[in-house]
């Protein structure tokens, strides 16, 4: 895909504001991501604190297209951080399982950077073989279960 | 869910043959489990293989519907045995996977079975939430990919 | 399930305005199916159109809940019509799809009312085996493709 | 995606045939929209009231690779004519709902499309924000729900 | 769905704790919900916003549930209240979209949940019926998107 | 999608072993398919029954990537085998089945790869125009059925 954003690149223009438009402003076809270097000060400290925790010196298009929206942006960087972060789970564990969501949805951008991740986090290609076999069969028994019309056995309750 | 099993109950009866009807037998609204005390020797040796692998001394209804087409019973259950054994991802990591699927599908049955085989394999009260936690932020920014129609980093490649 | 349809009930009453009430109405909980004695004359008439192109004496809950909006049950019936009627395909295969979509959404009414149709169509239960078994398989290896990022082959295309 | 379409662009040529081809003929890898100068009156009639309803001058790929079967660009026009056409609910909201829908799905084309209706209809970029964060937050919850296997409180029946 | 929950009415016994279980404890079969008598003071701060935000006297499963994680009932509030909050969207059309959601994912609680909550904020019959026809052709062109591999219009970039 | 694959190349050279990394290998961004020149014997004596059972002088792209992990290619190699094969159902039916599938998950490389199939086994454009209607109204009416919260009738029991 390397078609040209229409009136993306002229929304995040624009200075210190950021691409950060004003309740009214039209939207836009598709959002560009918003650089570092365009970025408003309340922006760039987020950027800046998700760069420290994971120890990058980059951030992902996910970030700066969500730029767009400060409050969503600081929300969804507080949830991630959160959820992701140290836990009973361990980190490569919890790549794992939101991979398994990933590629039941279908979702290309969330696979490849949560695939990149868990590789980040160890996962060998033995694991990552066994991960696809696993997310195949659930989805697999998932429909037999459906078309079987299934009465839970009493043991699972 | 109480109601009464419609022509199943009638179709797993008559004798040894356990209810594995042939080619030309109308299908029925829904069907029962085939007890061990039913089964066919064929579809015994694989209730006998599912309980001992799993230490076990019962077998769960999708086995015991999926019993009424024997090629399928030993099909799913050689699936279920290669890729849920031991292998490069330890036995509770393999049904965090599983679950991770079977709640994004919101598969009622899976996610009691699997959420009683990972509780006997450790699960904690605190690993289940985490779970749950990662599941829905997975399932959320997936749709904030498909929204924002997020071109693929370059690193992520 | 067999709780209390809360004001579903009440907004059906009311004689030969058929359950089909104005504009402003507040929505209710849970619409309760119209019965063919509590229909308009033009809901009745679609009852009547889908019990003679159905050889059948009885409309199901779909119907008689979609009766709530007048528009809905004409449009969608004429849909059916047009989409499940003789064709190309025949319709034993028609349900065959049906059911196919219906289990791999989980959707539980679809695959009772469905299947039904498909059994009244002739499935017979070897017929439904092979169906479960390639839904499930479908499902599958749909995530192998997802996970694996595959390229579309150039003879495919 | 710059693939050249296989077989499509033979079977959109050859004059006033307009690509509706006959029941017997193969089914091609991709079929290409069918554009108004070869298309039959029959669909050149369906497109010029597209085009007038939309008060635009072009005709976008859904309606057009649809062209190749009439019954079904017929079918389909007829319905949106109804369902997205004015009515209890304003156009800007009827388009929010089908956004949420397609983005819920990961239908790109979808969101294109649709994305662009609402553009038209005057969607503001806080609006597409919030848009985008209900989705979002929509999807994770429904999963909660799911993992949690929570039962429906009286109060919501 | 009347079954009795297993381990859960055990888990959320024990006092003041109300549930909310250490880092070791095995998880349970299904959580029963916290009852506000048996909840902690921090829980208790979170159901009091709650009921104090939405000028309602009760609490629903959802959040009673998800008490047995403090953590994830704090954040998911947090969320909630910011996404379905104030803003540029008005209330009932946050409602629609977030059920536009639901529906499409089949979780039978949030329609439940959420088809209330549009209720409150005055949903109408006449708009619930739109709302479903919307969301029902939706997704079907989503589909039909997919299986003819559409291009995306230049136009709608 | 043109881009190019960053390590799969590097992971797939190596002479005869064929890309099957030992299981301490860590992952690769994406893997590259393996040609048959540089198979091992035992991917290569299943690549000869993929291309002898379908009449074929080459393999697709699923295998040739899934060959990265014999006991994944052979595992579903025999389970395509044996549910795709010869049975109480037509094998174009089949595959109509496995279309209804794919594109209801909206998988792009199933859907050229199932639809080649089909074509192959004699789909006719007005029965491919059929499938998407049926696959359209099916996804349509599930969502219908959710929306409504529709109550079994006992007739589908």
């Amino acid at each position: 895909m390397t078609e040209r954003r229409a009136a993306g690149g002229a929304s995040s223009g624009g200075g210190a504001a950021g691409g950060a438009a004003g309740p009214g402003t039209p939207a836009s076809a598709r959002l560009a991501p918003i650089e570092y270097a365009d970025a408003s000060p309340e922006v760039r400290a987020i950027y800046d604190d998700i760069m420290a925790t994971r120890h990058s010196d980059w951030v992902n298009n996910y970030w700066k297209v969500l730029a767009h929206h400060p409050p969503s942006l600081k929300r969804m960087w507080a949830n991630s951080k959160q959820v992701m972060g140290p836990g009973a789970l361990d980190p490569l564990t919890k790549e794992l399982i939101y991979l398994a969501v990933s590629v039941t949805n279908g979702c290309d951008y969330c696979i490849a950077s949560h695939g990149a991740a868990a590789r980040r986090k160890g996962l060998t290609q033995e694991q990552f073989a066994e991960l696809v076999a696993i997310i195949g069969l659930a989805n697999e028994t998932n429909r037999h279960a459906a078309a079987l019309q299934l009465e839970i056995d009493p043991q699972f309750r």
